[in-house]
């Protein structure tokens, strides 16, 4: 089992330090599983209290033993209630009136409520905007995890290639891709973080599926075989000539890797293929234009400046009321991470920026088409992590 | 696609409408996916609004015509921000103050907060576990969405015994229940409500990782292969003679079917068998006991009693810190429903409960070793739900 090298924990810790000093908090309780090993490197059942100067403690209610062998942390306490955690604290010196931050953005109001009856002195602030701002530049130990789940992606697509036929269903598709997933090593879950957001480990949608909008805020949603998930691979059996899209993520040691190739039997309509030639043309944009200093915003200006000189603007990242507003997102250890490139992001690009770039076209009744890639930003520009040369994968 | 019928829909609304009612509510706002799905038959981005009487409104942010083809409610508007749906509410009469519930169990304080900001004459109140009681009786269509669950999960059981062979690893056996389950069209997502609760598709835990404790309210969790997830399926390669604990759960439209079974290459070791023999013992036990009005409570202690008179107490449902504090949970939308098979739960059997009964036993080092299945409250007593007669399953 590999865990979290001291040194990640320690830089993470001081660099939320100097947030919350910032910010001017006493400290910051931390809780949700993603914050909670991007801090300690365990998400066994804990508290996490980092303190603005001085080391922070884990709090475990289980599996205790597992959390110590897991978390490089010094302190590394059983507490198993929310008393014994504010003995702890106690214990610590951290008593009386005192300025908290916590993951507003993701504790239900009945948890939040128990810590208020616990801790009637503190003064509680939201935190989660410097954490997943924090969380946005990668450490050259989290690029790293990245390119290992990079690695397992361009294996699944060069493995699909051989085992999709004519016929298949999408389902049975996305079934060959959960298993190679899992046979080389993916978590077995990939996180998002927004409210309501929940992801299959791979979308196969083919043909016109591939065209149906969806509750998530993606350019892709598909059908799905049930309005109970209402998303990715149905019963829809796959025909020649027709896009086959598959956005498929993986995670190693929490990171995510994220990445879109449309496959086809046969060959692609026309004007799909020409679009497709487009989506090659905006990701060649990016990288020419990305670079540390410029803004996200920009950027998405640029490209749909570009997009809107073709015939295809009313296609981009979406058709109607499926359009999604923004062509790229960042990603680690959960999918949907800062930053975004959108109109409303004006956040300047980052070195150590890992954005996953999918500009996608979508064309009712016939389905999506476009490529995926995720993208690293560096000094000379961008760098790219995934790992598949082929644009089009023709089968 | 199958939608959920009126009738089903119809009777959930009514029925939450007695519950607020009852609470002196004026109506409720329901946001979660699995609620949201329960009383509007869609996951589609859209919050519901139900009044203590008249009908209910399902006003939609994302995708407005896949809402309306899903849901069989009468309302459903499209209302894309949180002015919109003031105005929606407005437009319906509910205006000034109100007494109004929330899924405070779940929902995020930031998203509270400005549900507050945007209803500021608003009285807001929990009504989570009044939603998670009703949700806990099933109707026949629910039961029957149950049983296609469990069909996919024999199946999968009577395929695997075919493909394990000494030396696979957990993660590659796991990946082949994750391609039967999802040929076979589970929805790709196993919910679970409580928080930072996560879960794969499968739990593969063979010989002494079945044994390792996590930070999942269960009495097994197994290793996985990074601290990040932390659960389930590892590298380690699979023995003879050792037990291979396999806890599968797949989805149709939304209801999970959720089942354990020890398989075995080989021998089991004696003390194990006799472990095993115990856990059926357990079984019986609860199929003679378990009827309308026998208390959860009452369930665990008289389980609990016949353990104690064994060498096999110590083993019971986890070891050391590792104990689960349950036999049995109830599902449907959601793994870890009401009722709850716990010495703190007082609740007494009612027609339509499924519940998913453990009892399982850890020996630190060697494994884990139990049967898991699912069972309906009938009149007469139980009935199984899940299909596989096999108890010990020999490769």
């Amino acid at each position: 089992m590999e865990t979290v090298p001291i040194q990640e924990i320690e830089y993470r810790i001081r660099s939320f330090q100097g947030c919350l000093q910032e910010m001017e908090l006493d400290g910051a309780l931390i809780l949700q599983n993603a914050d909670l090993f991007y801090f300690s490197g365990t998400i066994q059942s804990s508290i996490l209290f980092v303190p603005c100067k001085g080391e922070a403690i884990l709090m475990v209610q289980k599996a205790f033993e597992r959390a110590r062998y897991e978390s490089p942390l010094k302190h590394v306490i059983l507490a198993a209630g929310r008393g014994q955690i504010k003995k702890v604290l106690n214990d610590f010196g951290f008593l009386g009136h005192r300025k908290i931050g916590l993951e507003m953005d993701v504790l239900p109001i009945n948890l939040y409520s128990r810590y208020q009856q616990v801790f009637p002195e503190f003064e509680w602030s939201d935190v989660s905007d410097a954490i997943l701002r924090l969380r946005m530049i990668k450490t050259p130990y989290e690029i790293e995890q990245i390119r290992r789940a990079a690695g397992i992606l361009h294996k699944g697509y060069m493995e699909i290639k051989e085992i999709i036929r004519e016929g298949m269903t999408e389902l049975e598709v996305d079934g060959h891709l959960a298993l190679i997933a899992r046979r080389e090593g993916h978590m077995g879950v990939l996180r998002m973080r927004g409210w309501n957001q929940e992801m299959t480990y791979a979308h196969v949608l083919s043909g016109g599926n591939g065209a149906i909008t969806s509750f998530l805020d993606s350019p892709h949603g598909g059908r799905g075989n049930t309005p109970a998930m209402a998303q990715g691979a149905s019963f829809r059996r796959i025909e020649r000539d027709e896009p086959i899209g598959i956005d498929y993520g993986v995670g190693i040691n929490g990171y995510v890797a994220d990445q879109f190739r449309t496959l086809v039997i046969g060959e692609l309509p026309d004007e799909l293929r020409r679009a497709h030639d487009f989506s090659l043309e905006i990701h060649s944009l990016f990288k020419e234009e990305a670079k540390p200093g410029v803004s996200c915003a920009d950027l998405y200006h640029l490209a749909l400046k570009r997009v809107q000189k073709t015939g295809l603007k009313d296609h981009f990242n979406g058709y109607g009321e499926g359009k999604a507003r923004f062509i790229g997102h960042g990603l680690g250890l959960e999918i949907d991470e800062y930053p975004i490139l959108t109109p409303r992001f004006n956040q300047k690009l980052e070195v150590g920026m890992v954005i996953a770039l999918e500009p996608m076209f979508v064309f009712p009744g016939r389905g999506i088409i476009g490529l995926e890639d995720d993208y690293l930003i560096t000094d000379a520009g961008v760098e790219r992590l995934t790992l598949t040369d082929q644009t089009v994968i023709e089968l």
